[in-house]
């Protein structure tokens, strides 16, 4: 898979992307990514990407000429375009999937008070917003869309470990709490249970605990 | 504000809080970000942090010693400790805000199947999740809401911005589309209606734009 991503940051974008499991998928050749200056597509002596609202209203507005160019250079046949903002569908784990399969991804970074609305009528397939907070800009958005996706594809993980198996493989259950050693540590032991070598008991505790960890934690996930 | 990160990697948590708005934050004090390497508080030959599930299941999962003596060492008597897990609950803009009034945070970032539940008991105050998908750690999510809180302290965004009038003020509706220069570009217009310098026109659009946006891409909200 290959991501390109225009930004005003590419450093807030690669960064994170730069270390441990993502760092080794990426040298692995299983994902190609790589952060563009916008900046790169303006034009004019100050290099400007932003400029006021009509119609009012405070902050500034990326502009569409440098967005237009810097896409338009980018895809092919088979990108697909997504704008990280906080006007997009909230993202789940099964956007995450479908995602995955894709063979280009183009992710534009918000920045300011969004981006002219003519590159999203345009040029955009997908608005994407990581969660309903407010962040400095969306390269920060990026970089975890893209951790969440390059794990998922063959190989990021390694051999032992299938992304499956774990929390939202039924997106509607937490999972059970989990011990380590030292068996007891400070006076306090792992539930006797998990030592029993009962797999049928430890599969019935373990259901129990997750139903009542969801109830706790994330009620709306049980309605 | 201080914000102590304990992670396994250190440079993911950091390097997006060492640019732009948040890295003038930083500098001008009004927020102290440090991010520990978990691994310094392990001991024993080889500094292990990570250790089998008891009861089985694949996978490891952080061990409690090194986490409680890096927690026992960072907090103080008004230090609210956060564990960044796909378990928490949904990190929400209105708990952004809580946060952002807090004086000092630790964040303990999730790895492997996540942290021992002895931790998460005795130590840890909120569990907190960015979304519903899953990283290959809890450092990006880490970076994610210092982002969010450190915008929202006093001085953050310089004295042209306020961060309350933008998305998620109203929590249930989305912003209206934007435009801005050029009024034409490409045959495509800016709506004559943000020329108009009809201020109560350019409201009553913005209003029913917002609520069409809401309508495509965020149903969730107008229930």
């Amino acid at each position: 898979m290959r991501i390109d991503i225009i930004t005003l940051f590419p450093e807030i974008a690669l960064a994170p992307l730069s270390e441990s499991i993502i760092k080794r998928a990426r040298e692995a050749g299983i994902a190609e990514v790589k952060a563009h200056q916008l900046r790169d597509w303006a034009t004019g002596k100050h290099r400007k990407t932003d400029e006021y609202l009509c119609g009012g209203g405070q902050g500034m507005l990326l502009k569409p000429e440098p967005l237009f160019a810097a896409i338009e250079e980018l895809r092919t046949e088979s990108s697909k375009v997504i704008l990280l903002t906080p006007q997009g569908q909230v993202l789940k784990q099964a956007t995450v999937r479908e995602l995955s399969s894709e063979d280009h991804l183009i992710l534009i970074c918000g920045h300011y008070e969004g981006v002219d609305h003519r590159v999203i009528t345009e040029l955009v397939d997908l608005e994407l917003s990581i969660g309903d907070y407010v962040l400095t800009n969306g390269a920060l958005a990026a970089a975890v869309l893209c951790d969440s996706i390059i794990r998922l594809l063959p190989g990021a993980l390694g051999d032992a470990r299938s992304p499956e198996d774990e929390s939202f493989s039924d997106p509607n259950m937490l999972e059970a709490p989990a011990y380590t050693k030292p068996i007891e540590f400070r006076g306090l032991k792992v539930p006797e249970v998990l030592l029993s070598g009962h797999h049928a008991k430890i599969d019935e505790w373990k259901k129990a605990q997750a139903l009542q960890r969801t109830r706790e934690n994330r009620p709306d996930l049980l309605d």
